[in-house]
């Protein structure tokens, strides 16, 4: 079944990165992965060993210690998790709050967290939906109220990924209740949740609580939690961006690249899922013959490839547009929103050819069904891009 | 939104036992369902309990110990777990070890077993499916050898419904291999598993081995297991009807009553689905209104709602035919097929109407979503289904 | 393939009728039906024969000159045209013309209006839609002037099944312009133009004019037309009813009949289209073999085939339930959705089995196929029919 | 809605191309769109204007008269005849008969025919499809048989585009009936019929006889045809490529070209449907406000423009490789039936957005979607794409 996958954007510098991550992921990550996702966390040792591999903050300026790249170099390291249904380590949340200090934050802000972040020293999550109040920014209730020097935050938060683990928390709250997008801003909270060494979180930031680890339908290694801030107490320094107001704004620019990893991480998904699947209807029999050789399999992997090469050549447009700084929210929403439902459609053709074993979760294609539920609703629901796509009329 | 779901084929007997079911159901099962999840099945004190409320066995004659009904008074019980979620019982399967008993089984073996079954004080099981074999009767390799007055069988079976808590198996084996579906027979196991009041397997027949618990991607509460024969030693008189090379023709001849459970199931399951969502979107607001109100929530509930309506006159109609005795096997795999896939489609969209928490475990519709994958698959996957369909031309 | 599709609600009687139909189809529909595709209408010729035939006002009392049947008695006549795609002779709004007149007509009307359409002398036609306005009353501005002892009429409308033919029209006009729905009325006109013996229209009632028979995708045969009325003088007692601003209460009163008419018809056209299409796929060959005997066209064949029989469960029982005084609004609708939605899909899938045939109008399914796509919009489009049921909340 | 659709190949050149095109269709194609619809055919005039304007065989060389470029010209005029719903000159056919010409044609057959198709005097057609044999080589029954310096061929074909102006068309038959692809042989048929200045068929090749206009569900203005030959004599060196035996051979050669076609004039089909819906939906009110406010359309527009993108990106990449030479046959299948399916899926929904007027031919959309139903079954069907797929395992 030809996938003749050569990305366009690609070159020999990045194949070695490639190369660099697919190691790690499958001498580091693998054989880690049936625990991590019992325990509901890949625990902290995994993240400073990518750090210590150059896997993180890949396109963050090496002034602040990152890699130096661009979208690019963390795509091909979305690829590889995602070609191998690992979802436990969330290094895209951990890059776009990374892009949020660089982005939006002061001089100050970038040089304190962005070099730890490149080490996977601290863990970044972003802290905005509220229950009750989905990716509606009007809801939130978050109160951060100032007190001379500092802020106190309340409130609480949910679907929290890397919640459990994070070092770093930009917390998206009111500063100013009174007024709608123009009074939200984000606070910088540091949970101290990381201490040298071990994978439980230390002594908390005083007021500050982690809730459970989310019992979740897929993405079982990744900790997605519910954040409690009770009178927690916040610097005024760590206001992102160091002005008041600007939270929505701050949301608002990083939106494609968010919307894009998505899109990318889904055909890098459901290309792992068709080579799986093949190997699969290869060797199993029925009545006699190889599963391969029915009709109707040749007519889903048909199908199935189709889907992958067309998603794959959009993505690796999407992908030059956005090194070129040309990608639009529309059309970032359009890899998001298409990218999701394509790899819903796809996984569950996938595990259909499995037959039973695809109710399994020893099988990749089983674990990646239950997990890519949530890519039509996180970062986003598909209804959402819809609604941001007709908007750009 | 109109569910005018009034039953064709009820009565005033029948919801009186729909009114046992639905106490039992929520008193008893519900509060212990997190726990039988987590546990991987649900514990022999909750079989015995049903059995207890004759709920087990309702369309077995009352001289063998059953209830003495027909389809409909199995299908009210079933829709009403089924509306709830619940899978882990799966008292279809017993229900279907049941008639194998009284369709095909010695007046001796009905005496034996049948009023043991309606008592929850053995639950049973049916081991077809082999490692690597599917559905595919012809490549059945578990052998039984008659040796004098005794069989001595050897295999592996694998995807075995209630196969931990199971105390008598109905295990397909081949008698004489030298012939396909004539060479096929059934042979009676103990398992000698449900010691009085605990939930633990006892003392397990010679040679006989439970493996693990499978792990699912749904169906968390129900005990699907593997099995494992080595010189297992079965009396000549546990010959399923007394007569070798009877398998095939057993196995073929209750197929319209498998696949009707399933379709029946699959609609309530969408019932039970659909209302939990109403409750849902009516409560939730997004930018300011609740969900409910917004058009595509509409429509996507309108969409749902016909494909409930639909389906229940569908299987309503199977359901008198089955009881008239006038079920055709084709007919009967378009009520699974067409019901397993409509579950698919509902499902998916009443998640993605939850947004996050369609992600949660904690909700309804995602364990059903998870649980739902199975359908299309168990009991003869779709694709088997059509080509039973078109092979009735 | 098993289309075990026994009438739940036939009798000898209706059967009779049915053959009565068939006979009256077969014989003296089919041939015409290629010149009337060309000629866009079938002629008055063929009404007043079905009139003859007593296949026309089958559920209008005898003593209106009706056949004294019941829902029952139209829906065996829609079946048997829509089996054999004969779309040109609209009973069905001449049906629901003829409802209006017995649910809603003075008794005077009645008698005037009910034995000339039973004969087919005079045919009936129903003018709602305006140009720009869509199937939104509120938008109407044909308006009715009340001048002494009769109205005067102006607007225009489009649309118009049987426009070309109709011998008497219900135009749907504001009598008070004031108001919305309570200013809406039903004027009663007479075109006077199916002179005894012709096909062409005859000397029209002054003021009133036939556009051109509109040139549609499918549906050739039928006078689908546009109407216009400049100072058409209605007498006052040819307002329907005798009572101002009962329009849309009577509009909406006969939905339900109107909705399950679509339904029925839907259901017999994939029935049609299933059997024409099994006969093909076993008679061509490709690639050495009946194109019947690939996975493909077999599971194709099996979905159709579901589809069809969980349709035709679903229209029993309505049709069992509108028999009864029971069906409402919103399953009607659900009839009216699901019917021509899976009407579209199955002649869709029908067509492609058909390969470069399917193309051809020489086939039956490809005139089908276009005429089909019309069912998911007049009647009210899917979309009105989702608003609807979700209504019913 | 943003379909921001810069093409990825294009340059000042092909956009002048673009210009010319678009004037020649704009100012002289669509004013006679209706009559030809209503003849079956474009006329000849049309053709040798296009010739003249240099819109025919522009990725011909320079010296065989054409126009010198390469894919992407012909590309820039299928996409804006595709744009406009005008399919009645099928110049991509054109253009594949004179790539065989190219590909596989003597000298001296390039010399003598490739100049007078570029100027529009002869126009091409290929007939390979005969009843009842679809597109199966194998199945071929026209016979060529040489007899001294000429062959007799004998034969009928259907379904041949082009098939009632052509002046030239390539016979595919067999020369040597005992062997099967082997036996194959394309003969090159001067129909004469084209005399200078008139529209009709002028004196016909002896033998050689064109039958009726097909009546097709679309492609009105487009003279598919059947043709039949009974004892017609071709020159000896009316063989093309002047070797036996070639047939197969020379027709899988071009299948990318072909395919690719399709799949690039699906995409801006779709885009001239979605931009003439937007306008549609705009002007229209449905209860009080514009149909483009409601949510139904929003997300139906939504969905409709991310397949026209992505479906854009695909195609670009194909055209890409096209010009490198390094499009293999399974990918540009993949353009023929995600192009076309997609196309399927989205007129059907645009359509549906246009509500009554969806059914009325004045409308694009409308002979759009009828137009649109063959795309997925010739140049070989969908089914047969996905067996091409899956086999290039």
């Amino acid at each position: 079944m030809p996938l003749n996958l050569k990305r366009s954007w690609s070159n020999e510098e990045l194949e070695a990165l490639r190369d660099t991550a697919v190691r790690f992921i499958e001498s580091e990550m693998q054989p880690q992965d049936e625990s991590a996702r019992k325990r509901g966390h890949v625990g902290h040792a995994l993240w400073r060993r990518a750090g210590e591999l150059g896997l993180l903050c890949t396109d963050i300026p090496e002034e602040y210690g990152g890699g130096g790249g661009d979208f690019r170099h963390e795509a091909v390291i979305y690829e590889e998790m995602a070609r191998r249904g690992l979802s436990g380590m969330s290094n895209s949340v951990h890059a776009i709050v990374a892009h949020y200090f660089l982005n939006h934050g002061t001089e100050a802000q970038k040089r304190k967290y962005l070099p730890r972040m490149a080490r996977g020293e601290l863990i970044g999550a972003i802290a905005m939906t509220e229950p009750g109040a989905g990716s509606d920014l009007q809801g939130i209730r978050t109160r951060a109220e100032r007190q001379g020097d500092h802020y106190v935050l309340n409130g609480s938060k949910t679907f929290i990924t890397n919640g459990f683990l994070a070092g770093v928390i930009l917390v998206v709250c009111k500063t100013d209740p009174t007024q709608g997008a123009r009074g939200t801003s984000i606070l910088i909270v540091e949970t101290d949740a990381a201490p040298a060494g071990g994978d439980a979180p230390g002594m908390q930031r005083e007021g500050f609580r982690v809730g459970r680890v989310l019992d979740k339908m897929g993405m079982k290694a990744q900790d997605t939690s519910e954040l409690f801030f009770d009178n927690v107490v916040v610097p005024a320094d760590g206001l992102l961006g160091g002005q008041e107001g600007q939270g929505f704004y701050q949301l608002m620019g990083d939106l494609p690249y968010e919307r894009l990893i998505i899109g990318v991480s889904a055909v890098a998904c459901m290309e792992g899922a068709y080579a799986a699947t093949l190997d699969y209807v290869r060797e199993r029999k029925a009545f006699g013959k190889p599963i391969a050789e029915m009709q109707n399999t040749k007519f889903k992997l048909a199908e199935v490839a189709t889907q992958i090469m067309v998603g794959r050549a959009f993505m690796d447009r999407c992908v030059e547009q956005i090194v070129a700084g040309e990608l639009d929210t529309a059309t970032a929403s359009m890899a998001k929103l298409w990218g999701s439902e394509a790899q819903g459609r796809v996984l569950d053709e996938l595990v259909q050819l499995h037959g039973g074993y695809g109710f399994m979760n020893e099988y990749l294609v089983t674990r990646m069904y239950a997990d890519a539920r949530v890519q039509r609703i996180y970062g986003g629901t598909s209804e959402i891009m819809k609604e941001v796509i007709s908007r750009a009329l």
